[in-house]
């Protein structure tokens, strides 16, 4: 298996945002974003929790950041040894992704240089670890401090209404407590065999164990850290937990040997080769490195925000990500995880039920920012207007129902991948009733007419805001219909006992007729003569210009693109994939021609704002034979936490971070684009379509619980 | 009859947009803005025309400014008499509104004085008559530039593309040619009995004749002017009819005294005598001056502009306002122009379902903004953003949908109160089936429930766009359903032939049952225990605030208040009466109690930003016996256009002028509110309730074709 190594060497104060995402070290309980050691809530550092949220007055509810137990400051002869040009004689910072580990190495001045490396342990999942070396060319005072940093990064804080810092003899600790109660408890033990004085003190929500050395000219003095971190989701005593933990633990060399193993055994199920193009190659493992680490192992029902866990981003939310562009990659590589994933979505249905309830819907009308129970994160106004500095009321929580689709599509894909049925009677056949009947009580008709309709809602492109009759909305409302009729026959006819269990509970069974009735009823969108389908009622209408043009009307470059006023939102010009993300989904229903059409209609008038764009032009170009011109689309998606220059802005609210669910859609460009991967209920085959210069993609996948290998030489399963 | 004279003293360039509406002349075919004669298209001088409108590149389509006769320069001894305060002894501009006449009157500093007196002949429609006298106290030279002006003020201009200019001994004429084909053609024979060289000359479109006297101290000259105005739409060579109309007229003199005598029989019928409230009944009495100035005595199929005959805002174009504000005076007062009223909706109706069509609906669909034909001015972006400079999509156009019952209303109270039917068998009839048509066109309702809905809506409160059942719109839709209903069943009994004909036309017999179910099934308001109703639905969960704390928000006093991210739009504030609206309108459903509850709840709510607004409270504060709170709201509808400080800007749009419709309110509260004036089919009372102070109100109406006398004292019909 081929090394996979990032490096910068760069400090430099613009690009911290962005290496703190590139060089993310994580392992699903938390994530640790790649800043340097020195920094702290400035420099964006963070140790971002999965799945524990909490709220400051009216700001947004947002995933808490822990207390962070790498810290450093190391001051030389009393003088601290800063990242600034006049004081670095070299810097390197490098993530080893197939062993998941951070290293930094900085050669001071001075002639002092620090090494540092560190890793949020993969198995352990509670447990973060640190190997410091500091080397001196003279006699010196060395002094490092190594403080646990409670005072966090928060972007709608502060989440900590308290927090306290001690130290015990053994360890240094630090516990928050949150503003809803939750509490984080972060526990850290130090180890060094050189000869030092050990100090506590207790700053500005910093417990910092100090260090200091006498050196002479070449001593290479080393420290090593242990930390646990647990909340109050995890036990009723974390801090009492996170000590005992700590303290337990093996010392820095065992746990790094296990931590490489465990990912070793991963990289063994999830390494992609593709030979004849290196670039792609490490693209796509390193968008696999990140999908890895924040792929919740340790858990049974969680799921992963859209921006991973490299922050407060988008609330640390679930969104349709999840299902629509992550979820094929777990399926294939860590079908348990998938099944994690669902089943986060199915002890959330209570939460979708009310929030159908509040809108005066029936049914299960899931979150768009979807936290812990089901809870919607999402604003009312999520968008902040550049030109006034005012909130702009946004529809995104309110109209985007076709997340409750994404919701039966990936329970969809579940059952179809794995061929393990146990969800549906886990739950997730009531989640089918539930969606087909909060689409049904979402449906208007014309009193002039029998066709079914889905009035103001937004589809994928978030652009145009309160459209009607989305095609991909209909089409998936249509899919969401036709499994539950689907499903509850199978269920019916294979588990009666069940059957008749859920019809007791939901007293279904009269309306699935209706639902096959609105399947069969619900609008078919409007299509051309030439196959092209319009993406919602009128958008033929809007303005037929081109994206540099709407670009060149920007007044300021963070401004939005949509809402009422938008650049965008008046003209063709679209934010994402939408139609041609149907054609993907529902690729069953529809020919290469429409493909064709469509893709070549909808390319040139899609902005690619988001991340979740790119990859679905790219699987629609490999399903029309185009592979080359899937290629740059594919490597943009794999490259979107690679390569700077994303979009950081949404009008005035930031929305920097990692792209998980662009790694995923480039994972699924290879399988199902490039390989040409595709199933049936009971069997699967491959098609490849490689583009020019690639010879040959080999990968491992499970399949109906069984591994399989797979190559673009495979012809049949 | 008491005098009626308005004033000022001021030539202040600040308040020269204000003083052109209020000494605004006008006979109903065209309006001559209050400016004075020396000035140009910079101050915005403007006679403008009714009927008759152009179209400059993708501008807005504007009604015409014919070029101006009453342009006048003087000079003395060489040196223009300008309006600078250095140069001006005395100034005074004065509007006699019982003789529709208007003057003014400048004593320069150097002793010389002109007199100007000019008027829009009442009764010769296409004439404008000029008076001018220069004294001077010194010997001098004295040289009167009187000119047609050509280079007329535009909005989105300019709208004539071609202008030629001439003199042929006995006049000068001027000629635009527009944009459009149309031609306006200006004629103006001069008299004067003082000796004079006399001269011609064309200067940039302006069309001069130059007067020079030599004039010794103490000399009076007098020159009089008599111009005809006559476009393509009036003759097939405009031209060749303003010049023979204006040589055939008589004297200046004999003129000013037909004029006059016009003006007197229509103050007799139109009179308001208020005892005990001077301020009061010279308000209303300017208020009914200006609703005479633009009523088009001279056309039987004719409508009024929103800002009647004062310009090209708000393009000239009939809105609602017509029907809904200002038919009642007309009804009362002239029912012959009533009927001219209706009879451009009945003109219009092809037009009405032609957009219909555009929107897929069917029936008619009335012009929001509706010029010849019922073609609809309205733009798509009828309001620019103030912080950004561009256009922002508005919904008047498409989703004002109240406008088609406006006109279904005007037809039924024009039969009610003249009992004249003619105008049913007159196309009458035809408009309230297309009017049914098209409502129950729009109506969708969920598949779970009978109640039909009206989605997608802006009602009079245009801050908050596009909800769903606008309660206003339900109710006037339900209103407009049961008038087809009625009417059509009259029809059938009273006039078969007329009924079997219209249905051979339009095959409507069928759907009068489907109407009247919709009548039935249409949703009703929602309303709190206390008999408030939701504007519309959602409308309850909106901000609760008050209208200033909304308007502390303002970053810019000129910004939008309503659209999508207004300082209103998210929240209760009002930009006028709505619901009230709809109480007043269907009065004979609502009892005092809930007028009394909505009146309460919605007035601290509501802005005013339209003057439409003030009249409908006013009303309904008569409604619930409080004649007290209703007499300030009373007030502002009358001086409308009596006192400065009116709304001048949505946006960047400027939207000044004169206000018929809030004149029109003005007499509604008088008749209806104060007087308590009411009827049904057959039968009037009056139930007078008099504000404080007020000792007696009488006016004349004519009901059923016969004139009334009114007064406070009358107790019944």
């Amino acid at each position: 298996m081929k090394e996979l190594v990032i490096t910068t060497n760069s400090y430099d104060e613009k690009d911290i945002p962005d290496l703190g995402n590139r060089f993310l070290t994580g392992n699903g309980y938390m994530g640790v974003r790649g800043t340097l050691e020195e920094y702290g809530k400035q420099q964006l550092a963070a140790v971002n929790l999965s799945g524990i949220f909490d709220r400051y007055g009216d700001g947004w509810r947002e995933p808490l950041n822990a207390p962070n137990p790498f810290s450093l400051q190391l001051l030389v002869n009393g003088k601290e040894e800063t990242l600034c040009p006049d004081n670095v004689k070299s810097h390197e910072q490098l993530l080893d992704a197939r062993r998941g580990l951070h290293l930094r190495t900085t050669e001071y001045m001075d002639g002092t240089s620090m090494i540092v490396e560190r890793f949020a342990h993969m198995e352990q999942v509670h447990l973060l670890c640190m190997n410091v070396v500091i080397k001196t060319k003279k006699d010196a005072h060395v002094r490092l401090n190594a403080a646990i940093d409670g005072d966090v990064w928060d972007i709608h804080g502060p989440h900590y209404r308290d927090m306290s810092c001690k130290e015990n003899g053994d360890a240094a600790m630090v516990v928050g407590c949150t503003n809803e109660g939750d509490s984080v408890a972060v526990c850290a033990a130090y180890h060094t065999d050189a000869h030092c004085e050990r100090q506590s003190m207790t700053e500005n929500r910093k417990q910092i164990t100090a260090f200091q050395f006498e050196c002479k000219a070449g001593d290479m003095i080393a420290i090593s850290m242990t930390a646990s971190v647990f909340t109050s989701q995890d036990a009723q005593d974390p801090l009492l937990c996170a000590q005992k933990f700590v303290l337990e633990s093996p010392s820095y060399p065992l746990l790094r040997k296990s931590h490489i193993q465990t990912w070793a055994s991963l990289w063994d199920k999830a390494n992609v080769e593709i030979e004849g193009d290196a670039e792609a190659e490490r693209a796509l493992n390193y968008s696999i490195y990140h999908l890895l680490c924040i792929a919740p192992r340790h858990a049974s029902s969680l799921s992963i925000p859209a921006r991973g866990l490299s922050g407060q981003t988008y609330k640390g939310a679930i969104f349709w990500d999840t299902e629509m562009f992550m979820l094929d990659f777990y399926l294939a590589v860590l079908p348990d995880v998938a099944k994690t994933l669902l089943r986060y979505r199915i002890d959330t249905l209570d939460g979708a039920r009310e929030k159908a309830r509040q809108y005066g819907y029936e049914g299960a009308f899931y979150a768009w920012e979807s936290q812990e129970g089901g809870y919607d994160a999402c604003s009312d106004y999520n968008v902040t207007d550049v030109f006034t500095g005012r909130p702009m009321r946004t529809y995104f929580r309110d109209k985007q129902v076709h997340i409750t689709s994404a919701v039966v599509y990936g329970l969809y894909k579940y059952a179809r991948w794995t061929g393990d049925e146990s969800l549906w009677l886990e739950g997730g056949a009531e989640i089918l009733i539930e969606a087909a009947r909060f689409y049904y009580s979402y449906l208007v008709k014309s009193l002039k007419s029998d066709v079914y309709e889905l009035w103001d809602v937004i589809g994928p492109d978030e652009y145009h805001e309160r459209v009607n009759n989305n095609a991909y909305t209909n089409e998936m409302a249509r899919f969401a219909f036709l499994q539950a009729v689907e499903i509850s026959q199978w269920l019916k006819a294979e588990h009666s006992d069940e059957f008749d269990a859920l019809n007791q509970k939901l007293n279904f069974e009269d309306e699935l007729i209706l639902f096959s009735q609105a399947a069969e009823q619900l609008k078919q969108p409007t299509q051309t003569d030439t196959g092209i389908i319009e993406q919602f009622d009128g958008y033929f209408k809007l303005e037929d210009t081109a994206v540099d043009a709407v670009r060149s009307r920007l007044k300021d470059p963070r401004e939005y693109w949509g809402g009422a006023y938008g650049v965008a939102s008046d003209s063709q010009i679209i934010k994402q994939a939408d139609v041609i993300t149907m054609l993907f989904m529902l690729r069953d229903q529809y020919d290469a021609n429409i493909v064709r059409a469509n893709y070549d209609y909808y390319l040139p008038r899609t902005e690619h704002g988001s991340s979740l764009s790119a990859c679905m032009y790219a699987l629609s170009a490999c399903m029309i034979g185009r592979p080359n011109d899937a290629y740059p689309l594919f490597l943009k998606s794999a490259q979107a936490d690679l390569v700077s220059g994303g979009k950081q802005w949404a009008g005035l609210v930031y929305i920097g971070g990692t792209h998980p669910a662009a790694a995923g859609g480039a994972y699924m460009t290879m399988l199902w684009g490039f390989l040409g991967f595709d199933y049936s209920r009971d069997a699967w085959s491959v098609a490849p379509k490689l583009p020019k210069g690639w010879k040959e993609i080999s990968c491992k996948i499970m399949w109906h619980g069984k591994p399989m290998k797979l190559s673009s030489k495979t012809t049949k399963g």
